[in-house]
């Protein structure tokens, strides 16, 4: 896995639900949110034109695991990394944790494609942006 | 004002906080449900091609006044009609009910757009549509 | 599998994202509401009172697989159905179609709970619950 | 109006919609977050404890102008300052700039309430609360 980078979130009150805890679709908001930030932190955006074509990582599947709650204005430290590369798609971790205690862990598999308007295609992932995802 | 049109909805779980009760900001996202509602029930859809434009309705301004929460499973009748159209623009109004009492009254202002590759561009609402949203 | 239980849900704007397709987080709170609706037409409420208990079922964990995106004001057809009932525990498998065509593909676990002012507390699934829930 | 208190948010994926922008209904999630960093701001929760009461602050009305659409990734400042402190309520203002561009206004009023059993009660705002929030 590539050194995990960790974006820090504060749990919002209009995530909470009625059982006084963040409702758990948040956590696929919040994986997404990190893998964005992870792109950044690369110098991407998950939005790129690459030689004049629309990138975007539309995701194949998510899963995720609830061990502890999180609740309203939680500082949680969700810690994302790369688990695998493959020639067209990306496998994600990420944990959830408030200090120090994991909260949950998820993953997403997310597809290179070029949006046009004859809809998605799936490329291989091109190497200037593969090298800078995952530098190893 | 148009005889207004009822859309009926029923508070689901995701959209409830901690105080147990329907957060505000979903009576935003209602609204706007039940406009796109009163466009289907005249044949149209928010989003229409139109002379080759592809037309949008965005809102230069909302507001809602609360008096009575909602709450996870309440089946909400929310009445939507137009209160008045300009040359460009549609002003809404939508009252939420439950059960014949009054939860909240909200407004909207939207605009008729063209969305093109150099953004949005208002217009004057075409006369076929108008002729529709409005017959009287 | 229990016979499944169809829910049916028309794709809003405001679920709509940049890519012009359906968040994917919106699944997860469609299959919610797919399994609320299914406890409904048993005759209760995801959330009950039983012998003075406040009842609830937190989700353990959660996945989804998506193959076809799904578009603003499609009519999704959510089919949902117990795949196994545990003494504690519930898993459901969600199926979104439109049109007879498969778009997505949906786990869940979720854990019959007490809720109290000392948290959450698993409980095995009440007789009379377990029977209404899955007749077989 | 107070000093205004500026806090800083960047427009995620999952808050856009199919027309490339942010959607609206994130501007009033977007005003409360800053509403409720303005309480953490000077050493208070929107969730308080006060002599064994809950307090809360639900809204009685709030209302948006939009003049220029937030995008994808933008980092906005989210200004919000307090123009009116009433015996039981707050009036709120609250601005949306992106590299000092105005994107939006908000308005916000909230009332001081004890949440119990019972529902919810207006109170007086508590003279150590009030002056926390108001120190003018």
């Amino acid at each position: 896995m590539t050194d995990p980078f960790t974006y820090s979130r504060r749990v919002q009150f209009s995530e909470t639900d009625m059982a006084g805890i963040a409702h758990f679709a948040n956590f696929f908001r919040w994986m997404e949110e990190a893998e964005h930030a992870y792109f950044r932190s690369v110098g991407l955006s998950v939005r790129t034109e690459y030689q004049e074509m629309e990138i975007g990582w539309p995701r194949v599947s998510t899963s995720c695991e609830f061990f502890v709650p999180a609740r309203f204005e939680d500082q949680l430290q969700i810690s994302v990394g790369i688990v695998k590369m493959g020639e067209k798609s990306i496998s994600w971790e990420i944990t959830f944790s408030r200090d120090g205690t994991r909260l949950a862990v998820g993953k997403a598999t997310t597809v290179c494609c070029i949006w046009s308007n004859k809809g998605l295609e799936s490329i291989p992932i091109p190497a200037e942006i593969r090298l800078k995802l995952n530098p190893a």
